[in-house]
């Protein structure tokens, strides 16, 4: 049955999908008199699928940041970057930002988590630095599947001046990359914010994007229950409680901070 | 005329707010399962509301981060920010971030205000770092008056997981700091974010918040008109435009980043 969803979710027109985006980023830049955009590239597919869609609307000023962490970040990934930039021609700058994360380290006490969040925010630093030279928007590359789970850190990678793929669930993203002629080595590998060292996105969360998103989508498109979506997907309740309660936790991560009322 | 307004501001029952913001505190704590709370120290009035709001409400599990950059801020605001942690009794780190935004500028261009910035982001990671090892809340410290003027760094001083006094006039928040005893030199002084060197609030803004929160007051909740707004404070109308036009380019500041429609 999951299969039927994946269709109704997947069978899009990607063109008009692209065109669409592609005048967001257009009205955004006028509409806040910005000169250019930036986004940080990591050689996963959200961030290669905003690289193509910024180089689709604009030739030029637009610039990727390639940000690994030496340490632990896979040196097959900052090639994937690289072969992209080569591949659009596109303005970017490589950091390497170990020595950054290292020297936070000598005022922090350990902390495997905390430092993988960390250098998610780092990277949303190094970003805003140049936006805010440059005059430039920082172009977010979450989807709507992390964004609905929670899956990116708070003032990191989710900091950024306009979302343009924030609608679309990780099937779609992979369907767009597909149109947009992003290579199949991108589209194919394990996804994964690559925070730690090893860190893979279904792993981590224990469920593939084949579930998640019919479940996202039967849960928050249609309103449905969870036990109506466990049995419109086909997938085991425990499985569909699980995505539930990581989208119940993860909302104040979705919304503006609370005051007194 | 601006005596009245300030007046209708500023006359409130602040036992009754500091009650308000201690329930507020005790119930995000609870909602969340965080197990405590911990912000920024700077040294300044906003801070230091925070500070003994915080300590009212718990004894323990607060903890508050003092970080100068001594390259530029005053040694005055780290006293200040000391003395008040002894007065309060109340654990505290003290992080000079000086040499981490020099690790920083290896890999950037001299830019003075997007290093500004990059000092308010830096204390925001540390402040998560610890958030996330120790499972505490985040605190803001932005008043109302900064916050409808824009005059925070976006995913710098903005971040925070709750926001206490976020519904104060910085007119208020000098009320609110007398009544929670406060020391005087505190409130007195001229406020700064001290991103830069001699960095204050109302030379850089160019208008005392004695029309800033009138007009803001009038503009915002009262929904009066710039004109309106000048003759029922007596305020300039040039003074007028200035905050009305500061207002709304900060817009961006406070929604949840655009995305294709």
């Amino acid at each position: 049955m999951s299969k039927e969803i994946i269709a109704e979710i997947t069978n899009k027109n990607y063109q008009k999908i692209s065109e669409n985006i592609q005048s967001f980023l257009a009205k955004q830049l006028q509409d806040t008199s910005s000169e250019g955009l930036i986004f940080g590239l990591s050689g996963g597919i959200d961030s290669a699928v905003v690289a193509y869609l910024c180089q689709r609307e604009m030739k030029s000023k637009v610039t990727a940041l390639i940000m690994p962490d030496t340490k632990i970040s896979p040196k097959s990934e900052t090639e994937d970057a690289l072969k992209m930039i080569d591949k659009l021609g596109m303005d970017y700058k490589l950091i390497d930002i170990s020595l950054i994360v290292n020297e936070y380290s000598k005022y922090l006490e350990p902390n495997e988590k905390a430092k993988g969040n960390l250098r998610a925010r780092i990277r949303a630093n190094l970003l805003y630095y140049y936006a805010n030279s440059k005059n430039y928007l920082v172009v977010g590359t979450s989807d709507k599947s992390e964004y609905l789970l929670g899956y990116f850190t708070k003032f990191g990678d989710g900091s950024a001046d306009i979302q343009p793929i924030i609608s679309l669930y990780k099937l779609q993203v992979r369907k767009l990359a597909e149109f947009l002629g992003v290579p199949d080595s991108i589209i194919a590998k394990k996804s994964g914010p690559h925070l730690l060292k090893d860190h893979f996105a279904e792993d981590e969360i224990g469920v593939a994007y084949e579930e998640i998103d019919p479940i996202l989508y039967c849960l928050i498109d249609k309103k449905l229950t969870i036990q109506e979506t466990s049995t419109k997907t086909g997938i085991p309740i425990q499985t569909v409680e699980k995505i539930h309660s990581l989208y119940k936790i993860s909302e104040h991560k979705r919304i503006t901070a609370p005051k007194p009322t």
